[in-house]
């Protein structure tokens, strides 16, 4: 099985089986020997394009390295020492990076729809990293991906996920892609944090976190944005903590081992609390190790890359 | 047939010959298959050193992909990060990183003429991507590569440059190229802009676009500096557009299949209309796809690369 | 040999076996003809991270044209883009980057010990590339590399270095080094510059520097930080210069054949004059491209290669 569609804009847009194959990739990336990947040539000599409009370390660095030992060619993009500075628009650089011939260019940008609309008027596949409050399906895959690593199945999971689902990315992505494998996701926040209609996603709504964490098997801390929000949204740093941040004595009400997870960077001891962070349970740097190889296992698909060379 | 230079440091230095022989090499790097430049040896694990000491994208890509796409290592030196914070000589850094052994060096920089006195102290080859106001030698070789592209010939052709010519290396390396191909070139903009005496470089003067225009097989528009010139150089960038914007009003007074060109990055409605850069007879994005095959052509030939080969 | 160690600290943790491996293997790099560095297999394909929290252009370069060169790829962090801006701390990004997978982490940073801290969690190889004012050992083994290409030896070579040892991690590393491997390090700067105890690290303290370089080997300037101390350790730049600034008058009274180093950047006209530093005695460059083969020979040994290898 082949991935069908040039690009990778979002988890909504996924079937089952992608999502599925994506993920049974990424399980033969993780698990191949690095000399039997440097035999794969499918990406061998090919130009990837890490485009960010926004600041990111782990994402940018996550997709480069993966990029890197498939054998491509990587050329970042360094969106405070470009043309924008010039006056040129947002169009006019891609359709000059464009002219350039890369296979893949990889896209953050703060405005939602903008990495879709790029997509449509250019032969390279596209890979969303991040669009505005939209998706980041890259992160929801690389969830999931760890959350099948210990669960074995997402059906029937119970996945918590705490924060401001309003305004993430992340949140976004995780419920289309949970809710499509089968999962129960429950979400919890301040009313402030809850978009509207919110139910219409398949979530079931709580506003106090110790009953929304009760029984579930996984609980993902979403990143307060402490940069803008806080002063909107809620009261305090303080009060967001003591309502909603994840700590050892909350967690103690909740199922022995249920799995913790936070996209990063971390607010130590405001949405998660050091204890939890780097406690038994905590799967964050798992999800940082697997984000290498759900990146590569796309680039290898998007690349034309097929299921019957992973099943081997 | 090899290059005879150790460096590319203008167009004006440049023999018929040696244009030609770059134009050919050009011309075979964007038609053979990738896989037979994976196998081309010559810059194999050689090093290759981006020093752009003003901010570009374009310009910076470009060579970065040319150099990867021909198996070189590349080092991106950031000038806002750099060692000249600290105080050090440009000179000094230029030696510092000569003796790290690079192989090419390409270096753009704010002061006419500096790119010419470091390649006389290296033994590296020199690149000069944009000195000044003096020479920008790979922007003219590709232009007058895409020209020949639609063309065939460049003896012949009329080619009028519309804009600040007295301040652009673009102009400057495009009339010594052109003219020594053969070519009849027309500049055109208002007095300010147009430098004392010349006529000496070989090219006719007009202050009226449309009279410049009226013939010509190729319109090239310059970028006009919206961040230093406005001010001085012509009353407001509205009467700039009015007198010298290429738009598809003006058009209509030119040959039907007039080439436009620019070097990006494009001011939309001020020196180019949106009509006209996105139209018909548009080959920016050309260019910008051509820059990548002439550099890799130059990357081939400073490094010892021989056009036996190429006729192969 | 292989080298015990998992990390490269410091000099001082260093056996004088090991010193010399290093340096034998950076001989062996300097000389080996390209190609077969190219067959060398033990760090093709792994990664390398930069990690500069420290604005450093040569010290960076070096790293990556070495890693380039060895077959490795190379992630450049750029601190200013980093996490950091979003409130993660240091220790939460190095467990990121640790999850992703490198093989050896390049680290400078402005606080002392930070690097051995991190070493210690980390399963990849760490590489101190300077660490506040406690150590920068790469510096000192390719400065006592170049010493030992030129005298054949260091056990009874003279080194007078001159400058800030207060606050010079190059200092340190150097005087561990030196005294491990016999040489005699005399050193020389105004009483504010001079730590207390010094003598203890096996030194002889000079306040006159004519006297410390008398019958030297070797004069190893130090860079004066001039974007903070000169106001609080001595008073003015002039006469830093005029005390201990290296000039051709002050050389006439020391060896003819007197090695004149720096770690670079230069001060020109402060702690060095240029007619020194551009002149016979200097060797700044070589130890510039010496640094090269030194970064070399750690990358190959820290990732298990072997001395059999290159005594072949």
């Amino acid at each position: 099985m082949k991935i069908s569609t040039k690009d990778l804009l979002g988890v909504e847009e996924l079937s089952v089986e992608e999502i599925s194959l994506i993920l049974n990739t990424a399980k033969w990336m993780k698990e191949i020997p690095v000399q039997d990947i440097n035999k794969m040539s499918n990406l061998r000599g090919k130009t990837v394009i890490n485009l960010f409009y926004e600041p990111s370390t782990r994402t940018r660095t996550s997709f480069e390295i993966a990029a890197k030992r498939m054998g491509a060619k990587v050329i970042n993009f360094n969106f405070s020492t470009s043309s924008t500075v010039k006056g040129e628009t947002f169009k006019d650089t891609v359709a000059n990076l464009q002219a350039m011939g890369p296979d893949i260019i990889v896209i953050r940008h703060s405005v939602a729809g903008v990495v879709k609309s790029i997509a449509k008027y250019t032969p390279a596949s596209v890979i969303n990293a991040g669009d505005g409050a939209h998706e980041h399906p890259t992160q929801a895959l690389l969830d999931i991906f760890t959350m099948k690593e210990k669960y074995g199945n997402i059906k029937g999971l119970q996945v918590a996920i705490i924060g401001d689902i309003a305004h993430s990315r992340v949140a976004r992505s995780n419920i289309w892609g949970l809710t499509k494998l089968g999962a129960k996701v429950k979400v919890a926040g301040p009313p402030t944090m809850i978009p509207i209609h919110c139910e219409k996603m398949g979530v079931e709504v709580f506003y106090n976190v110790d009953e929304a964490i009760k029984d579930v098997d996984v609980i993902m801390c979403l990143r307060i944005q402490l940069e803008r929000q806080n002063r909107y949204l809620f009261p305090s740093l303080r009060e967001y903590s003591r309502f909603f941040g994840i700590n050892q004595k909350r967690l103690q009400k909740t199922k022995k081992d249920v799995m913790i997870m936070h996209p990063g960077p971390l607010n130590r001891g405001v949405e998660i609390s050091s204890e939890v962070a780097d406690g038994e349970n905590s799967f964050i740097l798992d999800q940082v190790a697997n984000g290498i190889a759900v990146r590569m296992a796309l680039f290898y698909l998007l690349a034309g890359g097929n299921q019957e060379d992973v099943t081997h």
